[in-house]
């Protein structure tokens, strides 16, 4: 068994809720992601040394920050005697709906995962960070963290018991994210949702949800552009995001397959067949937000098929 | 173009619904279904020369008829120069949740486009199949006829056009369907569900139909298994099933993947790993329905594959 005293990790961006698989799908991104620094020390204690890129938002405290809070955890159950000394490059905006907590909690336990020899595997490290997301936004979610530290789209069957189902991905599959230099508040975009939906449109949505996840193995772009629709929460949260129509239209017309809301937003993502494409499609939706005076950062990037990954060891 | 005087077809059974799959899964079996024979006439109309199996019970008039009404509708399309006389053998008991009316329809009109060389292909006969539901329902479903045309498991993800999808069906999966003697009307099984849901049992509902999907294209019966789970219709529905909580757990105890309710019932489903599980877990369930004075019949059958087949041909 190796052990290291230095780890460098990328970890994943994630587009949560996917149209139709709205609590229960997610699929991860190459860019952007988060650079986590894990050094050993030999108290055992875990701290939070830096965090850049945040403009000073996120709490250096170490029992307040979904990163430092899952390595403890993971580190008092797995009772290996050291600890470790955290520096967080966050190169995502803060509550975009792009799972930047998620992403933060995900390196740095895999991180740690690696510093202790690997001791677990990448599905039993998902209670960590979904305890850690907890911390963040007061509840347990795993559809940022899920298809974070598993790479690709995955699946949240059933969290009681923890059950979720790794998805193949089309091959080239590509996706652009624009983020508005608006705020949506995670637990306004929940609540503004009706508690109770008609039967009728749960049918179209499931209907939908269980096409994409065919269309996925299936390799099946066309079917994954039909497939693309969500009739329960993007009617409601769009209203969140001004524009959104217009950029979504601007996405169809560039040729995305599909395009809805990254998450709880204001993100907007747009399923491509290829980078390329994914690439003018971005740049239709910039477009599109600054027609209405909205600034906006752009996101092109093929899906993360392997989850978070080690840059540098020590 | 080979064209034919007579043709008789077998025409499948269907379990529609599958748990998580409420209105847009179905599954075709190879036991029960119905005999449809075909006779070429020149005079251009559909007739019924006899129902046999039915005590009596379906209209042998022709637009009433699912099966004679199908073949009109698609002979009048196709603008074939003949007519068709029909034999129909029932195999399969009437309102028992099996898809009796859409096996006599899908192999009436299978028959028809042999018999005429095949101008459509079996998804372009769906339509026609559908608006037979009508005519023995009230409304144009596909979640019977769309499996038995097709054969293995069938998703419906849109009506609106009408969007099908094969889904691959794992190597020697198995069912045994119960067909209780008491019966449960189809509008009044649809009348009482709720028009509203809860948001929280719909996410639920579509996490598990997904993973159903997931699991059939993986070929993970484990994951079947834990996915066969309907806490949207089965909780209501099976109230108008006697017995019902007594034949599901004979069915988990003896082995079953899952068990639920086959269309609006009352026939009960259990998948199975291979038939002779398939066999042991019916025969509980037969005993249990006879534990309450239940009389029910039991089929035993490997899913149906290839949908219905050309018996004879003259």
């Amino acid at each position: 068994m190796e052990s290291y005293s230095f780890v460098k990790v990328f970890a994943p961006a994630t587009v949560a809720n996917v149209a139709a698989g709205f609590d229960v799908l997610g699929f991860a991104l190459d860019n952007p992601g988060d650079i986590i620094e894990l050094k050993r020390i030999s108290e055992r204690k875990v701290t939070i040394k830096a965090i850049h890129g945040d403009s000073g938002k996120l709490p250096l405290v170490a029992d307040k920050n979904t990163a430092s809070f899952a390595v403890s955890r993971f580190l008092s159950d797995i009772g290996e005697p050291f600890g470790v000394e955290l520096v967080i490059h966050k190169r995502m905006p803060l509550k975009s709906g792009l799972g930047s907590s998620a992403a933060s909690s995900v390196g740095a336990v895999f991180g740690a995962n690696k510093m202790a020899g690997n001791p677990l595997s990448r599905k039993e490290l998902i209670q960590y960070t979904m305890e850690a997301e907890r911390v963040a936004c007061g509840s347990a979610h795993a559809d940022n963290t899920a298809p974070a530290i598993l790479g690709g789209f995955v699946l949240i069957r059933s969290y009681d018991p923890l059950d979720v189902v790794k998805l193949p991905v089309p091959e080239g599959l590509a996706c652009a994210v624009v983020h508005p230099h608006t705020e949506v508040n995670t637990g306004d975009a929940r609540k503004i949702l009706k508690k109770e939906i008609s039967l009728t449109k749960a049918i179209r949505q499931w209907g939908n949800l269980a096409a994409l996840v065919a269309a996925l193995f299936m390799n099946d772009l066309e079917l994954l552009s039909r497939s693309l629709q969500d009739v329960i929460a993007e009617p409601i949260r769009s209203l969140l995001i001004p524009g959104y129509e217009r950029v979504k239209e601007a996405a169809m017309m560039a040729g995305a397959l599909g395009c809805s809301i990254s998450g709880s937003g204001p993100s907007v993502f747009a399923l491509c067949g290829n980078l390329e494409r994914a690439g003018a499609v971005g740049k239709s939706m910039v477009e599109a937000f600054d027609s209405i005076g909205l600034d906006s950062d752009l996101y092109v990037s093929r899906i993360n098929v392997e989850g978070p990954r080690v840059i540098e060891e020590l």
